[in-house]
């Protein structure tokens, strides 16, 4: 495994209007050293620039759900988004055989999540990564979301190791928080300084598992009979965050100002709650489930 | 005075993104008992729904800045919004002469400005109202910001008597709260009795002054020598809407970590301190005074 790693890949601006990646991405184009480890190339990207520049998720299509291998081949798909994935997977990829090892993807959200990684794999070099950071940061969470990398989505799943989302909030859109900046900077830090450790053959003490969650299901926002919203989140829910919900708790606050429950049968957990993102499609919040997350050996 | 308004517009969505707004109007306009009095008529508009549509600001231009009448006349202006300055001109107005008395627009914040209840006018029916919501929701703040009628460019300024903006945050932008959404609903409530109250001659008990705080001027965020964004507002900062700014306190944090301080020599309030909105023209926060408003006899 030592100096498996050799091109790692920083994207920020995959949805144009999380400003904090994109200023992330601008500042290192400028002070490229503090990205610069000794044992691997790093490079910078902004992925969206279109969208960006006019300060919005995405043009036509939501970029970081255009790379599964079937999409990037389809050359049906010309929207604005759909053309950049296949961009990126030149730059990057193929997605097949990728250039790049590693891709670390920046996003923020409006929901209260506060430092997340969103390991998609669970390839011990990964997970480990994520170990390390927690370490680091241990307000951080993990949110575990192993995927098929050939039909994952995510811009992550470019690289040839199914990477990793650092995902901050609560923030809203198109701004700028110094905190919300600081910590992704320093998580970024931790990441490369963990690659070049494996690189260069350091021992790393970590953890063979860490407690997280796990990506259950989408959870409607309800809608009326000519599909328009009719409830919001409940105020106890919002800003809640990877905290239990039970049986009976709120979930939905309607306009008129009834509550709406939760009637499943276990305790689940919550993300992503009150993500503005997800309005287009009417979604309020995820369910997660509790996990235990294992790093195995390589 | 007895009787003096007849027609009250509520608008929502004159800045596309603030759903807030437009999902109270949409609300009342399934439940116009709400919003009905004895006393005058109640008329709904979103006032910007291709914006709405794309959960955006503005299309072309920000429709709340085109109420001028030098703007509404000029045939030239053809932006989306231009037009629908116009449109909404000859609904509500004509600006000269308006058909329409008072109109309340529904807005939201990203900065932590609470319940502000903005009034363009020393008229005492106006001031008088904010007074009145004032005394039911004692955390509201009264943002004074007098201003010519007819130069106006806000949307309020197409009523009779210069209304009344109802601007609350933190929220971001594309989503509801619900407490939000309740705070603004109960504002609008206390806002349609008083007129009912003072059309119909009842006697209201108001102070005859009250804090508030007048706009000095807009504070743009530090720029590198491509006109770039090189500085965030402080942590300190941040979320310290209405608070006191004196000379030497922190106002931006560079992105390489710099404190940049307040260099004034008297002390300012902040608001719209990290408004997304704003970022298009590098605008950090506004300065403000503190002002005592004085209600002065009809």
């Amino acid at each position: 495994m030592i100096g498996s790693i050799k091109n790692v890949a920083i994207t920020g601006g995959t949805h144009g209007n999380e400003l904090t990646g994109v200023h992330l991405v601008k500042h290192w184009s400028k002070s490229p050293e503090e990205v610069s480890r000794g044992s691997f190339e790093t490079e910078l990207h902004l992925a969206n620039p279109k969208a960006n520049a006019e300060v919005r998720r995405y043009i036509d299509h939501d970029l970081n759900r255009q790379f599964n291998l079937k999409d990037l081949n389809n050359p049906d798909l010309q929207g604005y988004e759909q053309q950049q994935a296949k961009s990126l997977n030149a730059l990057l990829g193929p997605k097949e055989e990728p250039r790049v090892d590693f891709i670390l993807d920046l996003h923020t959200t409006t929901a209260n999540m506060g430092m997340s990684l969103i390991i998609n794999t669970d390839d011990p070099l990964v997970v480990g990564m994520a170990f390390y950071i927690k370490q680091k940061m241990p307000q951080a969470t993990l949110f575990f979301n192993p995927s098929d990398r050939i039909k994952d989505n995510f811009l992550t799943s470019l690289g040839r190791l199914n990477g990793f989302l650092i995902e901050v909030g609560p923030i809203a859109q198109g701004l700028l928080n110094y905190q919300v900046y600081k910590d992704t900077h320093t998580a970024v830090m931790h990441a490369l300084d963990y690659l070049e450790q494996r690189n260069t053959g350091q021992v790393i003490d970590l953890p063979t598992q860490m407690d997280g969650y796990q990506f259950m299901e989408k959870v409607a926002l309800p809608e009326g009979s000519e599909g328009e919203i009719t409830a919001m989140i409940h105020p106890n829910l919002q800003n809640k965050d990877y905290q239990a919900i039970k049986p009976g708790d709120p979930l939905f606050m309607t306009l008129g100002g009834e509550t709406i429950v939760y009637e499943g049968t276990s305790t689940v957990y919550g993300a992503f709650i009150n993500e503005a993102a997800y309005y287009d499609q009417h979604v309020g919040l995820s369910f997660m489930e509790k996990v235990n997350i294992k790093l195995t050996d390589d």
